[in-house]
Parts: C-alpha cells; structure tokens; sequence
C-alpha cells in the first residue's frame, strides 16, 4: 500500500468548494475530534474535519480523496469505545452529525428512513403517536443510528428483539471511490444474492459510509413491567439465567448487577437504589399485550427465580419504581468513569452458560494483578462489560498492569469460545485481539473483503483489520 | 478464467480413495442427480457424484478439485428451485445427504449443532422432552438444513419469528482450496469485524461448502391458535395485512390463498377444505404462553379484521382443524405442479404494501398473454410465489409465453422497489434477473466477493453471479 498523502492547501480549497463553511483545520478544528469516549486509547488531531450534510458532498469528497490517497475517517457522534471514529492515521475526519432529518416513517410498512447522525435519543419523537417503536436499546442515548448500524450495536432488549443488524433492512452507503449505493430497502426478508448489506453492518466504516438507513419498526408492547431479583451472590445470580430464559417468559431484558457497581451508581446519581438486600441482582424486563397477558409470564418468571435460590422477586410495575432501577443501570458506565482516573474496558461475548465462569474468572485475574475490576452486563446474552481501573496505582504500574490484564481477559474468553466483542466494535483499539481471537484465516478473507471495496485502503485505515 | 478440466479416471480413483464405495460416473449416476425441483430448467448431469461422509473428505476433495481445476457444485437434499444444486458447468456433485447427524442439542444455551444433511422434518425428533424448538419452517420438509442457511430459507413462521438467517450461530465451511473455516459459534450476538457468517449464509454454496452448523432454539411456545379470515376477494384481503400486523397480536404467520388454489389442494389432497364461502382468505397463526395469554390477541385480530370488511374470523382451535387449513396451505406447490404439465415460478419480495398492487398486476399480466398465473404466498412479509402454468398450451407458444411473463413479473416487482427473491435463492435459473434488480455495481462486487473466496471459480460456477 502506498503512504497516505497529507492535506495540503489545494485539498483544503477543494473540500471548501464541496462544503463551503462546514471545512475546520489545523487550529480550528475541536479537540473533541481527537478521541471516542476511551481516551486511554490516544488523541489523534486529523489534518481537516469535514461535516458533510449530503450524500452528494459525501461521494463528491470520497471521490476526490480516493485519487489523492488522503485517509477519510467517518464519524457520527463520537460515543464509541475502540477508537473506531479516530483519525488513526491522519487524513481527514468525515463527520455525519449535522445528516440528522428523520425522512420518513413509514407506518403501513413499518419502516422509517433517516439519516445516519440522528440521535438515538431524539428518534422516538418521530414515532409518537404512531404505536410504533424502534426496539434496539444500547445504553448510549446521544450515539447516532447510524453509528449503532456501523458497529451493530445491541442494547439491553437484545434479548427478545435482536440487535441493530436486525432492524436493518435499507441502507444508501457511498463506497471509497465515491460511487453511491443502494442496499435492500423496505423488503423484510430476502435471498438475493450475497448480503451486502450484511457485510456493511457491523464493518465501522471501512468498506462505505453511511448516509442513509431504513430500519424495521415493530408494534409498540401495550405494557410492560421490570422484576428485581436478589441473589446471594453473582454466581447463583448469574446460574439462575439459562433457567430464565428457557422458562417460557419471553424476557425482553435479562441484565446483571453487584453491589459495588451499584454503589457506584448512588454516588454518581446521588440516588439511592431501591434495594440494598443483596450482593448480586438480576434485572429482568418483560413486555407483554398488556397486564393480563403478563401475569401468567411473571408468575412463570417468579416461580422459576425462587427455585433457583432468589431471595425475593420485586416487582417494579410504576414508573417511578421502574425508573429507579433503569436509571441506576443506565448510569453504570459513567459512573464507574467517574470513580477512578483512568480504566480500559472489555466488552466479550461468550456463549450464556459460561458468564458466570468468566465472571469468576475475571474476579481472580483482578485479585491476582492488583487491579479492581468492575463487571455488568447483558446476562441474558452472554455479553459482559468488564471495566479495568486505574484507582490509586501509578501511571508506569498501571499501564503495565492493565495490559496484562486485558491479554488475560481475552485469552479467558477465547477458552470459554467466546468473542472479542458483543457490541461495541473492533476500532483500532481492539484489532490484536479480533486477531488472535478469529485466527490468520479469517482476517485474511476479512482483508480481501476490504480491499474489494476499498482497493486504495483509504476509508477509516488501521481499524477492524 | 481458465476452462474447467474434465474428471478423468485418475481423478475418480482420487475421489475413491478419498470416498470409498461413495463416488458414482457415468451410467452409474442416478439422474436424480440432473435436476432440482425445476425441471423446467434443464437436466445436467454431472461428471461425478461424491457422497461425502465428513469435513475432511470434503476438505481433501475440494484441495483436489481446486488444483485441477475441477467445478464441483454441492448438493444437499435436492429441493431447490432456481437450478442452485445442478452441475450446470459439468464437474462433481458434491453431496452432503449422508451427513446428517444431530451432533448435540445444548438445552443450556439453547443451541443445536447439526450436519448440514439433516432433514426439516426429522430435526424436531431430536428436540423432542426439551421443550425447545427451531423456529424457520419453510413449506419443503424434506430440504436439508444446510440448503435452508445456504438459501437463507424464510417460511411460514418469519414474520414472528424471522428466517434462517436470523438462527444461524455457528458454522464450519470448507473453502475452495480445501482450507476448514470455523465462523461463530454459541454466542448470541457479536460486533467483532465482519459479518463472514452472514455472507455465508445465502451464498448458495459458491462461498464454500458448509459442514457444520449451529442454529439457535427458542423455548416452545405453550399454545397456539389460527384463524381462517374470508374476504370478499383477494384485494380487500391483502390490503387488511398491514393492520393485521400493527394490531399488536403479534401474528407468528400471515398467509394469503384464493379459491382457485385452494380448489387445487383439494383436488390434490382429496379432502375438502374447511370452509367453501369465499374467493380469498388470509390465514393467521398466534402463539402464546398459554390460551389465557392468546386471548386478548384474538380479540385484538378478530375487532381489527372485521373492521377491515372480514366476513367472519373463523377460530381453528382443535389439532384436527389446524391440520386441515395447513395441510392444505403445504400442499399448494405439489397441488399446483400437479394441475399442469409444466410452471414456472417467482419468489419476489415487495414492501408489504404493495403486495395488492403486485398480485393484480400479476393477475393482468396472465390475462394479458393468455396464461394461467396462481399465486398465494406469505402475505406478513411481502414475500409472493407465483406459478406459471402450461396447462393447454403447445410447447414454442409455452416457451415464448413463459420468458415473456417471468420478464414482466420481475419488472413489476423492481417498479414496486421488490428483490428477486424472497426465500427460494438465485441459483442459475434466476442469474439475470438478480443482475437487472440489484444493478452493475453490486453484481461487481459480489464477483469481486466470490473471487476473495474462491479465485479459481469452481465452487458452484454458473450460480448467482
């Protein structure tokens, strides 16, 4: 591969004449561009930011960049965790936070199209009224849809309603040499040729960017209802979710929680959480037709708890009460942020009967490298978030030590048959590890995929593989 | 691309000694072998047939073909409908109906891992105490599961319950030059490079040759119920689906058939059907956690359909009733075949609203150019099977006739942003409509897809692109 060439002061006119007004460089540009929301992982200042507000400057940019050899990293609202939105490699960053119109929704199919940078908090406005909802739920309310399509983001409903990938079902994606292209539409099943589409969900940016997507939307559930349920401890919390999920209750959400994240929460909230029984809790959401139709579920559910040793089921059918416990498990990861100077994260999935051994296992690794490790997640599919942090240990320690430990983490995981990621991506920040985790064949096939998109390698290098 | 060699005796004697008792040539290949379900396009017999018994005499095989530059086209049970299985390009028939055991069934994760031979229909045995089921149920039991994840096969049950693709977890593929590719495995969702499962899935075997798989199992549900819903025809029915699946009665299928075809299946069947009242019908299954938990989502369908001009809602409750609507529903294709001396068919998919517009169009069409078109088909997601039938007409004026209505129905269905194919997959019969659908620039990438794969082209050549 050729070296990237850098912008110069012709480029920069260029780019100016595509997108007059909305061009920043050198001092101009935001350091809020130099890093996602993991800055253990680096601050990269592009030479140029670009914020693109059509396909057509879009196509007309990647063009232009792709004869230039000029990298283009794309990026949305910046919220992402492996560095995937970082201009690694210099070269300019795309960003698609000012595409936020809703386009359509589209009741009688139940679709809407939008454009990539519309929040994932302001999209249920588009539906009020219509009694349709947009099932997939990650945790972070300001990261855009179209970044959530990008890294195939999951959420806490990923349960019963599958993950980003699974809502969808168009996408208008321009390709690095500019050329527009069309994917799917508003068909909800297809065997027509290779999954391009597919191929695009879940690929950060590296084979086409975004700038358009259609997504199925589904009845809104008439009610619904969240159970708390306090275990002993993690580990008979965490047994018990094989049993939930098979006991015929249709969870939407199956998450778990410990004391010690929790504690960080009240601190962070200022709140208290509304039970202080147990070491260990799982959080289980049901959604239903309405209350009746609930009631055999939660008394399924409840049954199934108290056998597996739960000390109680609480109920939580107010929104009050509700909201208590969501907010706390909403607020985990800022807190947990907040609680300490410095923390890496991992974010494996393993198959939902080994939790609570690599739970365990994470435990000891912590013990034994003197770091504290926090752990939550989505239980009911076997995608952890685990949080290293730094707390009082010294830069030179703690750099060491960290790195060690999330080598053993992965290492865990790829015994357990699990993988590097559930939901938040490779990026550039997790790449040795997709590596190790996938093996020399795999990422071989992944980088001819890359290169038959993107035979120049100029959109988003040195992320994925 | 070089010309393909000719299986020549040393080459059989590789295949024997690889495959002993297990390689079939010349008089000795069943010409069950020369076609699929399609005979309408063409027979071809292969070279060779190779019943494969394992991953590493497929892997061995393939090595081989690879080097020689031998086609080699896998086959499974046989089912297909688009010419995906036939030695179109001469060559082996690699086939995997002998692999087909249940490898495990894990009730804790709710996974089973199976070789790609087993049958639709004897896979529920080994479900059987666990209280687990495999939700994809397209009409054709006898197909293999390895066909239906190849094809990305939908079924009955998608609405609810999405298609093949969405239970795939796991698979292990041989790849062109013999290499043993392992994607996936117990983990319910991951973020971790690209999809390459996703693109397995649905390549029809021209990607590698799957032999392995594990699909995900969701917990039975406890009851069901559908209802049979007639209309005064086949407009005011097909236009009630959208409120029918924006209701919130979660309907797990949404099936549409008209008098005509039912009278068919009856013919066929020798059983009457159960109600003769009128010209058109949707027909509706919910399942629930129990009949407490279906009842509110019958009245839901039952105000809504009548609201949209339903005649009755007729309530099939009984194991006896059921069977005789579904029967009847899972006849229609060998029902039709068997009025007519030959058909063709067409698998489009089209935004759910515009199956009216599509059924009528189609409709004209036949009367315009004097032939007999039946359609009927999986009206909750847009996706239509219509059959040409010969019935009385002479064979040139048939053949012209036939080509004549397949270009109109497929230019129909892009008018209405619809795709070739919904379920059945491309094959080779269906090559030139996928390319004049989805256009230049995804045909050239998917090529450039298959090259990253397999460089040589003698995995399945002639088939989707």
């Amino acid at each position: 591969m050729k070296p990237f060439e850098k912008v110069n002061e012709a480029d920069l006119a260029f780019f100016e004449s595509v997108m007059p007004g909305r061009v920043y460089s050198a001092q101009a540009i935001s350091t809020d561009y130099d890093h996602d929301e993991m800055t253990i992982y680096g601050h990269y200042l592009p030479e140029a930011v670009l914020q693109a507000q059509s396909t057509e400057e879009i196509s007309a940019v990647l063009g232009y960049c792709n004869r230039r050899n000029i990298p283009v990293t794309p990026r949305g609202a910046g919220t992402g965790l492996c560095g995937g939105c970082v201009a690694k490699e210099g070269g300019i960053v795309l960003s698609t936070e000012r595409m936020k119109r809703v386009l359509e929704v589209d009741t009688r199919n139940m679709t809407a199209t939008v454009e990539p940078g519309v929040l994932l908090m302001e999209f249920p406005k588009a539906l009020e009224g219509t009694g349709l909802f947009y099932p997939p739920d990650p945790g972070e309310k300001t990261a855009t849809m179209g970044g959530n399509a990008m890294t195939n983001a999951g959420g806490m409903r990923a349960v019963r309603y599958g993950v980003t990938r699974d809502y969808v079902l168009g996408m208008e994606v321009v390709l690095a040499n500019g050329d527009i292209l069309t994917l799917g539409g508003k068909n909800v099943k297809t065997s027509s040729g290779y999954s391009l589409i597919d191929l695009m969900v879940g690929s950060e940016g590296t084979l086409g960017i975004l700038t358009k997507l259609t997504v199925k939307l589904v009845p809104e559930p008439k009610a619904n209802v969240s159970l708390l349920i306090p275990f002993d401890n993690l580990e008979a919390c965490i047994e018990a979710v094989p049993e939930v999920l098979a006991c015929g209750c249709e969870p939407t959400a199956v998450e778990f929680m410990e004391r010690e994240v929790i504690a960080c929460a009240e601190t962070y909230l200022g709140k208290q959480f509304p039970d202080t029984s147990a070491d260990a809790y799982l959080l289980v959401r049901l959604d239903g037709a309405g209350n009746e139709a609930l009631q055999p579920m939660i008394e399924r559910l409840t049954d199934t708890a108290l056998g597996l040793g739960a000390r109680d089921v609480l109920l939580a059918d107010t929104d009050e009460r509700k909201e208590s416990i969501w907010n706390a498990r909403g607020a985990f990861l800022e807190a947990i942020k907040g609680s300490t100077p410095a923390m890496d994260e991992c974010d494996v999935v393993v198959p939902r009967d080994r939790i609570a051994a690599f739970v365990k296992r994470s435990v000891e690794i912590g013990q034994e490298l003197g770091v504290r490790i926090c752990s939550f997640g989505h239980a009911g599919d076997g995608n952890l978030h685990l949080y290293v942090c730094q707390d009082e240990m010294k830069e030179q320690a703690w750099n060491e030590t960290v790195e060690r430990v999330m080598e053993r983490l992965y290492e865990e995981a790829r015994a357990l048959d699990g993988e590097v990621s559930g939901e938040h991506g490779v990026g550039h920040a997790k790449r040795a590890f997709l590596s190790q985790s996938v093996g020399g064949l795999q990422i071989e096939l992944m980088r001819r995929i890359k290169a038959a998109f993107d035979p120049a390698g100029i959109l988003n290098p040195g992320k994925v593989v």
